[in-house]
């Protein structure tokens, strides 16, 4: 950053500030089991929104919040010259999945919020405005990456009155309730240019900084994700009549499916990965052997076409296990998402940034969904990780250790200070 | 059976008649599947039960319901001299598993009922009575084998207050509804010697009979039984942060030992079998890792010691897999059901009655349970299996060819009258 007449470095966030907002914000939907519970439009959400508008008050700062529910926070001290100009947003999100943890989302949201404390009340003079964002409903309450979707392409009418909440509530009742309506839902799509650039702070959610001994982890993008159910198909036999070799027992092709699976990972690439999370057998009787078993695979690659040879190994090796057992197979895939590199530019400032900051850092994809992969598509997008201890993520055990916090707030106050100054 | 003055050979059952009984008492409790809708004490039970009755009336035979609701069927025409001493029962049940077969109970009920009819319309003259037996809840909505449990060794009234049915109703409750009560059901064990012997007419449920092109089974003996829940403990992680090579992955272990299972049955014995009917991984998203694994495992083996092998081998190779991978594993296992050996001497009657009929046969366990398992701690027992089409049971496909059932039921009517005749 030492291009820049004023070092960015020369300005740092407030860590006692950001570790008090953060302690106050995690009490909100706290479990008994020490996780969260503050799914998108629910009363925790609300609280916290609340909670988040005094805060933003008390530091004197402006609020907005969209037809969606995405909530944008500007400094009113903005000089005219340049308040019209596309801003640098910098945010994430405050939702979290059921009994999730307190890092994923709001540690990018008040890192954010503490960046542009800082340069509102510095005073700090750029050439475009920088805004704190929340996007709403990330976790998928309703839909997922809800808030960033509605800014990058929109739904339609139709779309929105079918999504259902993880409580089968309607998803128009519910935003109605707190307030909110469709007509103002179906508004909120972002012209092209309107953001000028968009940053989010977010915990790696995995293991590999961490033990790497590395603070920063700069993204070089959102990895492409794969997803659907095989299904094997037998017979369903009594469990004691029936002699081991006259069997056709799927659960057992499923069985060599799951151990199977890591090879057909590791054929693709050393980052590819495959997931079994859901494992269903029919009719699900301790004495009946099973006549069709259902294994979810969830499969991510930072490649489009790893992922497809990756796919195309998952149905090698099932139709391959099928033959050797005698049974059938049926496959049932989605359409891919394509992967999200993020910004070349924004990763050499991001990088730039932790450098300066004496930080080690390197380059690591996201295994995980983030609003930035919507943002990627209308914005030149980057993002910073920080460590997870012990990798742990969507649980109540998510943890990052506050030197790790501080020095990535300061890393995203470095990168939307060197955004909001100069041209990409 | 040339021993006899009279040959058993020259009565025969009718089997137009037996057949006419059997289409009737299938459409009672039929469900749009094909399947049989027709638990213990609910009202198709009950409706069936009052068709049986009136089959019985025709007849002219005389029927009595015990305090658990077994029912016995006697001629009235017997000689008093012989009225008293004890009978040979010849029986099985006429309720069904959920969307269960025609043929998995009835058979066995409505060829006893045929015998008796043949011997009280013939005037038949035997050594002591010859009763047909319907055993009360054979398929277990409230207990396994209920019926003969109470007649073997009876309930406690806490045990009998405990029965819940799969519809979540109380055994005393409904079982009051249709006229019962408990302190009936108390008393309804059977002294020493009350029974001279018991023979269940059964179709085998599974495919060696038809296999081998043979007609009767003549079965050794119902096989051990052990049951448990093997569970494997990893970690719960985010399917796209965590690389492969740093998971615990539950399910995979759970895969090993599934494909594994076939290999620790055949170490064993032929006839050992192991049987994984539910498999439950938890959390249960596709997109998390999950971090513990539940499998069933049923394993039977005709041999008491075998099947304390089989189980050691599930423990030991379930140990191993949890090593390999680098997890931990439980094991919640029951208390393993002895085998029951049918008895040496009706097994000979049954062998030289399919003989006499020319019918082929041979010896086989049943890998299923039957009442005949608690008949067999009282009286001396024997069962008669015929063959299953495909081996399918419990199941709307369940069936059995006409002729297989008249040599069966045949089969049967030779062995109740040599036990009817002659001291074993």
């Amino acid at each position: 950053m030492g291009q820049t007449g004023e070092s960015a470095s020369s300005l740092s966030i407030n860590a006692e500030r950001l570790i008090s907002d953060f302690e106050e914000l995690r009490q909100i939907g706290r479990l008994p089991t020490g996780g969260l519970g503050r799914a998108s439009f629910s009363p925790a959400d609300g609280e916290a929104r609340e909670w988040f508008f005094g805060r933003c008050a008390d530091a004197g700062l402006t609020v907005r919040t969209d037809g969606i529910g995405n909530i944008m926070v500007s400094s009113p001290a903005i000089d005219p010259a340049i308040a019209g100009l596309a801003p640098v947003w910098a945010g994430s999100h405050i939702d979290a999945v059921p009994n999730g943890g307190a890092f994923d989302g709001p540690l990018g949201v008040l890192a954010a919020l503490e960046c542009l404390r800082r340069i509102h009340e510095e005073g700090i003079q750029l050439e475009r405005p920088v805004q704190c964002v929340i996007y709403a409903d990330e976790e998928g309450n309703y839909s997922h990456l809800l808030g960033s979707s509605a800014l990058a392409r929109g739904f339609t009418r139709e779309e929105l009155e079918s999504m259902t909440g993880r409580d089968g509530d309607q998803f128009v009742e519910t935003f109605a309730a707190v307030g909110g309506s469709v007509e103002d839902a179906l508004g909120v799509t972002l012209a092209p240019g309107a953001v000028h650039a968009t940053v989010e702070l977010h915990i790696e959610q995995g293991p590999l900084l961490e033990q790497r001994n590395e603070q920063i982890g700069v993204v070089s993008g959102i990895v492409a994700l794969g997803g659907g159910v095989v299904t094997f198909l037998g017979r369903a036999d009594h469990a004691g009549t029936t002699p081991m070799r006259l069997r056709k027992d799927a659960s057992i092709a499923a069985g060599a499916l799951l151990v199977a699976l890591p090879a057909v990972a590791a054929a693709v690439s050393e980052r590819a990965v495959v997931t079994s999370g859901i494992i269903a057998v029919e009719p699900g009787a301790s004495n009946v052997i099973p006549g069709s078993a259902q294994v979810t695979v969830d499969f991510r690659e930072p490649d489009a076409e790893a992922l497809e040879a990756l796919e195309a190994g998952i149905i090698r090796v099932s139709e391959s296990i099928a033959a050797e057992y005698g049974l059938t197979v049926e496959f049932d895939f989605g359409v891919p998402i394509a992967p999200s590199p993020m910004d070349e530019g924004i990763r050499a400032i991001i990088s730039a940034a932790a450098e300066g900051r004496g930080l080690a850092w390197s380059a690591l994809p996201s295994g995980a969904g983030h609003d930035s992969q919507n943002m990627a598509t209308i914005a030149p997008t980057g993002m910073i990780f920080v460590p997870s201890i012990g990798g742990r993520s969507h649980c109540p055990e998510e943890n990052t250790a506050w030197a790790d916090v501080e020095n990535g707030a300061n890393v995203l106050l470095d990168t939307v200070i060197h955004l909001a100054r100069r041209s990409l």
